[in-house]
């Protein structure tokens, strides 16, 4: 599992609020059991290519199955041989720091 | 306090391992008195246009310092009157799905 | 004029259609007299960091004069002492192609 | 043809010039066959979601042969039955403004 992929999408064209397209990508996600942490602008998964991509593929099927227009923003980093970096790349800048940050 | 901002930082040129001045950015950050919150792959701000991206530009004054090219994404979700989204955004999705999710 | 700085702004909640919205922002950029390139999906500019989010904060205050909800993405590149990078970053690829690229 | 996507992925620990790297993608697309244009901070594809995301995976294998470390942005805009916005869309804001742009 050496990738991180932090993904945010949402329909255009379907008014100001769009939490319940947002809960429904969380639903795919939360259900696809691909290690995964929720912040406010985004989802960031962790995973091969294929699997973290198949999940977005998911969340946009369902998302163009009602919404003419969706916007996405993606960003990966992938790092040779590294795993749980869900959780250690915060601890560490934490460790450097040597104190607790805001998560 | 109406936007939150998303932003994730570091230098070409320093080697793969980042995490020495992604941690000068969080300190920065932690001591700015902006509310945040840390993820893998990004700090969200929330505040208003000045406060945040003072907070950007003082990370980027940093890096600069010792760092021959820079690299930053950002992103922003500006809405009127609205404040506590750091929080509350994640909330309402769970509140939605009716079940908690990880963060 | 060592950053380039990559952007696209539209608001959320008016519509499927925002073109109205992004041709107004090209005219405050055109306008500003900073360097620019326009593509398919976003603006890039070319200037110190005051320059160009100068630009992108007009942008953001029109917009928001009409717009209850306003989504952003950047991303910028700063290099130290590098300047003309609006033209010279594509002209290097083709030439260690040799070749032409669509532009 | 109905998803623009917009990538920029570049190694790290490579130095700070990584044009060597872009090239080596610009050349798998550019030989892909997959409609793109590209600009100083990124390449713009046209397609469908396997096509285009074929593409990056391509030039992801490509750039892990040699890198322990890559870096990865996207931005999509999905559109239905939409066609030809490579080159409409900036076509579009121009007509708008009555006025040619710099592309």
């Amino acid at each position: 599992m050496s990738m991180l992929l932090e993904f945010s999408m949402y329909p255009l064209g379907q008014g100001e609020s769009v939490g319940e397209y947002v809960a429904r990508s969380l639903d795919i996600i939360d259900r696809s059991g691909v290690p995964y942490r929720l912040n406010p602008m985004g989802t960031v998964l962790e995973g091969e290519w294929d699997e973290v991509m198949d999940v977005v593929r998911q969340c946009l099927d369902r998302m163009t199955q009602d919404c003419g227009r969706v916007s996405c923003t993606l960003k990966f980093d992938w790092r040779r041989d590294a795993t749980g970096r869900l959780t250690s790349k915060v601890a560490s800048v934490e460790q450097r720091l040597g104190r607790e940050l805001k998560k």
